[in-house]
């Protein structure tokens, strides 16, 4: 298969595709927690408890494929996949890095643009995910909403009046609600201002976050801004504020770009540049180098800068490059030395 | 005047051109000191002695012009050249560093094409030097000693039967004589081999320099070695000497290239393609990072790894970049960052 190819059919629609202020905002993600009214929390759930939710899902899924557009949504069990393909729904940011930690009696619902992706078993029976390219929180709810109201017609989810929605972790109650953007900062971390932009961010009820979600590291300069709080807000609301903020994160990004732009343009240039030329001729490269320079280069891509390489590219490369999917597209397990060698023959492909 | 205009009339022909053994050896040279016999040694000599000197060689060179194919040479007094030319004298080669420290009362007879550099009034009265790229030692001797012995037919120099040719510095009586080779040796670098052929050299009686002679740092792992003794022996011996000695350091550092070649091709091919990249692509670069670049790709260019660029290029490149050269091309003075940023510039025209 060609790189080209293999992009397509294994990176989703919204990694690959520009939405709204992509010269920022990678993608947005809103997902639901919910849980059956009558089953223990996984966590104290028997393997019949679980093998339970899994079978509801299977049920639930069954009939909504007859209302478009679900036609093409598949549960799939994790223990009837690779090791190799649990990473890279990983990597690909549908799941979480604990929902693959354990895979029995757990599975994930996905359809074919992979823009939906519903973790069973995790901390939550159900985790209802909706993903857009770009700043569309608005869409990404308004989407996440009527999958979950088509589910709720077929399934009782724990529920009380004054308090919304029960989960696992009572941080999480109340609208059961987690919206976050994907946003790139390369300028802000340029110049020392993320501490800042977080503390700033917290006063909003929101937190920031790294490339993998809770507890990961922001690799590229790429973080996650998410709300905090999912009681005693409407989703709209919690929606709205998420939307507000991170415009806010944004102008205080370009506004950084605008000044290195102005007074330190040829330092700029010359990050770029060398970002270029290391991933266009090495031949062996870290992932974690590679992200710094794609940072970089993703920075240049938005500024228009010399030289001249796409935003989608760089967004591609971002998940190419990570070990699993480099092992996939190479069609073979490789050792963390092979993986360096091979890391950096696909981007050089892939720049060529 | 463009790139390639600049290049021919700047650079010496026998550093754009390549020689024997040019792999390993960018170019030889012989010297010989001679001191006027009846005129004190120029650290001890008057205002108006150290002017007879150049009085004399004046004459002498309007003699020798008749002699085919001296037709073009020509004698420059130090101080009716601006600074930045009596500079890129040294960062050509031409001249030692500490020839231009002092520029009254000296001056440098060069012909057209620069395979010949006399400096006059250094520490001795005349330094006859003859250049040829690659190890083509027999050919400098022989250019510069019938030079010599056309110089001697009009000029009286201090001569002992028993002792050979008087010198300010005892080290150099006798034959008066310094051949030397400029050797790229990054493999032997590479292998920390360096201090272990520095130490067998010395056994030959010889001694490994820096890149501009006496007291200078190895940058880009180009090094001169030379001879240390010129009592005792004959001029002959001491060529044939330094030939042998040299060929055995070629094989040497050839060795450690198969080596590396055999042992560790993916961490060179790293190191030549994140080389080229750098330079390819950077905005600012200093002389020691872009030096340290360019011998990496000299090396690649010895082995004709890929990107290939040829050794002529980086030859022209490693002298181009120097600080003198590179406010002679740009036609300006350039402070040290402008001169990061202008040599980035150069580098990438060249390389495009």
């Amino acid at each position: 298969m060609s790189l080209d190819n293999f992009v397509r059919k294994w990176i989703p629609s919204w990694i690959r595709e520009e939405g709204p202020e992509s010269d920022v905002v990678l993608s947005s993600r809103v997902r639901l927690a919910r849980n059956f009214v009558d089953l223990p929390f996984p966590h104290l759930a028997s393997d019949t408890a679980l093998r339970e939710v899994i079978k509801r899902l299977k049920n639930a899924v069954e009939v909504i494929k007859n209302h478009p557009p679900y036609q093409d949504l598949q549960l799939n069990p994790l223990n009837e996949m690779s090791g190799l393909d649990r990473l890279i729904l990983v990597e690909k940011h549908l799941v979480s890095p604990q929902f693959i930690e354990n895979f029995r009696d757990r599975a994930v619902i996905l359809n074919g643009s992979e823009t939906i992706s519903i973790m069973i078993n995790e901390e939550d029976h159900l985790r209802i995910q909706c993903f857009s390219p770009g700043l569309e929180l608005q869409k990404a709810w308004e989407e996440v909403n009527r999958l979950d109201d088509l589910l709720e017609e077929k399934l009782h989810f724990a529920f009380l009046e004054d308090k919304g929605y029960l989960t696992a972790c009572p941080t999480n109650a109340g609208t059961g609600m987690r919206a976050s953007v994907m946003v790139h900062l390369p300028a802000l971390a340029m110049t020392k201002q993320i501490g800042k932009v977080v503390n700033n961010v917290a006063k909003f009820g929101l937190t920031v976050r790294g490339l993998y979600g809770e507890g990961t590291e922001a690799f590229g300069n790429i973080f996650q801004i998410s709300n905090q709080i999912t009681l005693g807000l409407k989703e709209e609301e919690i929606i709205d504020n998420l939307y507000r903020v991170t415009k806010h994160v944004i102008e205080q990004e370009r506004t950084m770009r605008e000044g290195i732009m102005t007074h330190g343009k040829e330092g700029l240039l010359n990050k770029v540049g060398r970002a270029y030329g290391t991933l266009k001729y090495a031949h062996i490269i870290s992932s974690q180098e590679a992200m710094t320079h794609l940072s970089d280069l993703r920075l240049g891509a938005a500024l228009n800068l010399y030289p001249q390489v796409s935003k989608q590219a760089i967004d591609e490369l971002i998940i190419l490059i990570a070990p699993a999917f480099l092992q996939k597209i190479m069609g073979q397990e490789l050792g963390p030395e092979e993986r360096d060698l091979k890391r950096a023959e696909l981007i050089r492909e892939k720049l060529s």
